[in-house]
């Protein structure tokens, strides 16, 4: 079953928005199982919106569109579906009766215009919409079915959730279901030699990879009569990859990030944790707060980006940094150390590089920074070189400090564990 | 004249990638007072390619195509295009010597495959592509200008700029031109209702809002013959907003973020400064650390986001915390003091609340935060309350702390230079 999606707006025409509805909606439809071949974007133009309307439903089995089902003269999205579909418009009751809520509730009179919102093509089947006044519309004729959708995000995306995605289900027979695998410290090209042979043989799952910063995704998409056929088409791969990539993987929780992969490990070996950064300023202390929960670890950060705080608040040696330079490995573990003692912290990771755009030189070029970790007074000490501008550095070397102290975290406990050390 | 875009890739279809390439194409050609009706998105299909091009070029002047000029078999978008243009492919000797010269230059073999990036449709112009293999290509037909670029943002943007822009703004007569006022601490339903006036009046220069974090801007945009003509037309709308929003407009100039401008205010009145996060947790650093020369007046930060680090590294008073709480204006203006005095800043801003999800109650809800701003001794605390997630409610209040430093250091100098104090 194939489905196209348009959506209707200036701003995008224009570029001042990206089209995020258009993508929310393509992985929606390719999880259900559908196919998406076409997707476009038109103005609110009775003309245009027309002939790609009319394009549409001739080629495709459903079409949703979304925007232009705003009040104003210029919304004439609804207006043109039903005339494409050969429908009226008529007033329907209880959409009338919402709007009149929805207004009194916020105690606003509600203008002539808003009414307009109210009427619908015949025959349609009416969507509540709960976060906005534009009810959403979905008119099915002989060829194809036209889903209408609001275009604000925060309305769309509840609404496919609560009546569009039930109903798209029950069109299609089978479904569509993947797991993530989700791989830290390992580059992407190095994943993809890796696990070459495995998409190659791909038929059903199919295997994506999808690299962020510092991480790779593997993507293992099954389709199936059910969800529990699809996991049994599913598990083995997942299996394999986990035993291909072994502790690289961090989770397979599409939710979990890795931020909230360290501080799980955090918690559940009750270990504290502080932050010293420079040329990061924050950055890591904000990924590992923006974890709920994390408050049970995180004791304290410090933002040392001048020489000076690197002296008062973590006791950085000023010997260090007149032999050594700020961007050192030896101002890296004593950073890392001094934190730790101040704040007595069971982990400390501190990060100084150089972010550029200007400081850097021929031996300490933009881009290098040096990460120390240190897991119960075992300090990991690492050099890398980032590429990219400023913001690139900064957020690759945060990746970097959380994948360093996951993997300090893993080898002190495997140690402890089998009693190596 | 009008441009249509056509982006080609599976990705885009299945909604794994946000189609930015359009969203950077539509802004580029509106900047060059093209007027872009339709864009659509189709795959590496022969038959739907062909389909959505032979509808593109019959009705639009220009059609930009991105994607499918890779090498491997998959891409079809030339032979497609040279087809649709009724254009035969012929090896083109320059194209072959460049991708000779990529190759030796990152001493990789070519494969067969690679050659096929050198078949060009004939009588086609060739444009170079310094990112990347594919080079990119325009056919001049009698109806339309067929342009192809290739799909990775880090070649098409480059080759746009180097290339086609200049390539269109040939083509057409006139330009278009825009000037962005940046107002912050004003809500946008206050900024529409300020310019509402001149929004109703709008015909040329236009004026739109865009809601951004704590800020609104507002892109003057006029259509001229020539630039000095576009700048008179905004110039009169600039100063007029100017007079309309005083002090909060905080810049003119599009690339000046909020962050640059409160650490120019810093840098240019050499006013030291340091934060102290709580709920935020290092946001507020980092994003002042992003603005490359900060580290002329950054001393030092803090992430204190345990009660124990509140009181220890700023000297928050136990009695305090009990009897007020940690996400109060006590605690927020004590934790800005004990900042200022730690490193000996001028400035220092601390923020305290809740981000949720948990640890709301009905006194003390989630969203709620307290900023204080000392400026040389003097202390001003705030109280706000934000909406939506975890992370919006940190992004909102790290906005909100750059608002009220600026806000605070503004009236300290007005202060200073009318001595009112």
């Amino acid at each position: 079953m194939t489905v196209e999606i348009i959506c209707v707006g200036t701003e995008i025409l224009l570029g001042n928005i990206v089209n995020t509805n258009a993508a929310y909606l393509a992985e929606k439809c390719a999880g259900l199982g559908l196919s998406c071949y076409f997707q476009s974007v038109v103005g609110d133009n009775e003309e245009r919106l027309t002939q790609v309307l009319t394009c549409a439903v001739e080629r495709s089995d459903i079409v949703i569109l979304s925007g232009g089902l705003g009040p104003t003269e210029d919304d004439l999205t609804k207006e043109v579906a039903a005339k494409v579909c050969g429908r009226k418009l008529a007033v329907d009751e209880r959409s009338m009766e919402r709007i009149a809520e929805y207004f009194a509730a916020r105690d606003i009179k509600p203008t002539e215009n808003n009414w307009k919102q109210a009427m619908m093509p015949e025959g349609a089947i009416i969507l509540d919409n709960n976060n906005g006044t534009a009810p959403g519309v979905i008119i099915e004729t002989e060829g194809a079915k036209v889903i209408l959708l609001p275009g604000p995000p925060n309305e769309l995306l509840p609404m496919f959730e609560e009546s569009v995605a039930p109903y798209l289900d029950k069109l299609t027979p089978g479904i569509i279901s993947s797991q993530t695998v989700k791989i830290c410290g390992v580059s992407e090209s190095q994943v993809e030699t890796t696990v070459k042979d495995m998409i190659d043989q791909q038929t059903n799952p199919t295997i994506a990879t999808y690299a962020k910063t510092g991480e790779v995704h593997i993507r293992v998409t099954a389709a199936a009569d059910n969800e529990k056929q699809a996991n049994k088409l599913i598990k083995p791969v997942v299996k394999e990859l986990k035993a291909r990539f072994g502790e690289d993987v961090y989770t397979t929780d599409v939710d979990v990030t890795l931020e909230k992969a360290v501080a799980d490990l955090l918690v559940a070996n009750k270990l504290s944790v502080t932050c010293a950064e420079s040329c990061t300023g924050g950055m890591l202390s904000a990924r590992l707060i923006n974890v709920p929960g994390v408050s049970d670890v995180y004791k304290a950060g410090f933002v040392t980006y001048s020489n000076k705080s690197k002296k008062k608040l973590l006791g950085v040696k000023k010997a260090t940094l007149d032999k050594h330079g700020a961007v050192s490995a030896h101002t890296a573990e004593e950073m890392a150390k001094g934190a730790a003692l101040a704040v007595k912290a069971d982990v400390a990771v501190a990060i100084t590089g150089i972010a550029g755009p200007d400081g850097g030189s021929k031996e300490k070029p933009v881009g290098l920074v040096y990460i120390a970790c240190a897991v119960k007074g075992k300090v990991t000490v690492k050099k890398y070189h980032f590429k990219g501008n400023r913001n690139k550095i900064r957020e690759g070397a945060t990746s970097a400090a959380l994948i360093l102290m996951r993997k300090c975290m893993l080898e002190y406990f495997s140690k402890v564990t089998f009693g190596k050390k």
